[in-house]
């Protein structure tokens, strides 16, 4: 009998190519495509919320597929943990109807960017974080964070290479928190452009080192113009954290 | 002129064969000897506060040497970072008496162990926590800790190979921290026996586990019998986190 599998996938994205199977690397997608073949005696294709970029992270990355496999659905987060490798983890498996599809049922998205903010680096955030040496005015940030809420063209802050249509996209909230030198930036959104968060994450970072102003960032909402917003944050601080869909009954 | 240093290191030990230099791998010992020997100008060789093995991690290593070299104190850190691989960190740099020695001037150290409590596993935590699936009493863990605080004769927990002639420490103290799935036990004692956190740590697991009896610790302390304690807890979740000095005017 044929099911309908929906599993939400954690991934330490250190290793990997990114999410979306290529022809350069070893990624996300091929490793989970090989592994659930095994797991369910045939060959399948995934379907992903999104890509991922080589470096970024998963706590809530979203895939679906079609399987004749017998194994019950809620023996599959035990039996995936035993053939992944560690750094690609299950956390829940979900029987879902016919026409669910990761990326084009998703509502929306949140994603978390986090910075280590110390004059020193730390070998165990090297991987997780992007540290940053100077002094940042967080305060001057947050508020900078707060012109970017809202339904706004966000082409300033898109990558050459995405393939949306428009660029026109709503923030629903951005909230800051900040525990000892960790201050995480989280992004809910109906969308993201490609390189968004780390496009705003980079622009974000000079507004704390005092090279732009807080307010300049609806001029460069205005503006629409790649080249005057600030530097792409790196990979490593970049997590996909939750997809949100039509049926879930907990939004943010 | 001759200056005698002391260097306070971090590592993620997750790509290193432990501290201490041997033929089998590559370990930090190596790794900083020859990197501090291009930012001295001399081949040089450092002795540790002691060594972790392979898989285990520092907060607070401590090293010391001798050089002639002529780069400032006080720009070791920043220089270091230059040439050090981004899994060893040099976070202090103090110049010390000629007698400083970071085996021997040690008074006592702090070691942590960490422990990821949850069900599923978490690819973040793999390299840094021991992951125990099952539900584990941590209040029975607490009161068997209690039986372990002060001098006692720790041959039950010494795995075969230390140099040690004496098998009696003093522990001054153990506190545990809870926070949402991670567990954390600090041991702070006059000295340790090889593998002797990891020894405690395993046998307190196998009383959470509702294996032994929290006060079992007792008759074990006085069995002075290896083979009666419990497992050797796996290094990853193992961090050696200061080390206490004669004149360290703080202490935990």
């Amino acid at each position: 009998m044929k099911r309908c599998l929906k599993l939400t996938i954690m991934y330490d994205g250190t290793a990997y190519h990114g999410f979306q199977r290529q022809k350069n690397g070893v990624t996300v997608q091929e490793v989970l495509e090989e592994q659930l073949a095994r797991l369910f005696g045939h060959s399948l294709t995934i379907t992903g919320s999104g890509r991922t970029d080589q470096g970024v992270h998963a706590t809530g990355q979203v895939v679906n597929f079609q399987t004749t496999g017998t194994i019950p659905t809620d023996r599959i987060v035990h039996a995936a943990k035993s053939i992944l490798p560690s750094d690609i983890v299950v956390v829940k498996a979900e029987e879902v109807a016919e026409d669910f599809h990761a990326t084009w049922s998703a509502v929306s998205k949140r994603y978390c960017y986090k910075l280590y903010l110390s004059p020193i680096a730390n070998p165990f955030y090297r991987n997780f974080t992007w540290h940053i040496e100077k002094r940042l005015d967080v305060e001057a940030m947050k508020l900078a964070s707060r012109y970017l809420s809202g339904t706004h063209d966000f082409l300033a802050f898109c990558a050459a290479g995405g393939s949306a249509k428009s660029s026109v996209r709503t923030l629903y909230s951005i909230d800051v928190t900040e525990k000892k030198e960790i201050a995480e930036w989280r992004y809910w959104g109906n969308g993201f452009l490609y390189h968004m968060v780390r496009n705003l994450m980079g622009t974000l970072v000079e507004v704390g080192l005092g090279k732009r102003r807080p307010d300049s960032m609806i001029d460069l909402i205005e503006a629409q113009d790649r080249r005057l917003a600030g530097i792409t944050a790196p990979p490593q601080g970049l997590y996909l954290e939750q997809v949100y869909y039509e049926n879930d009954s907990v939004k943010p």
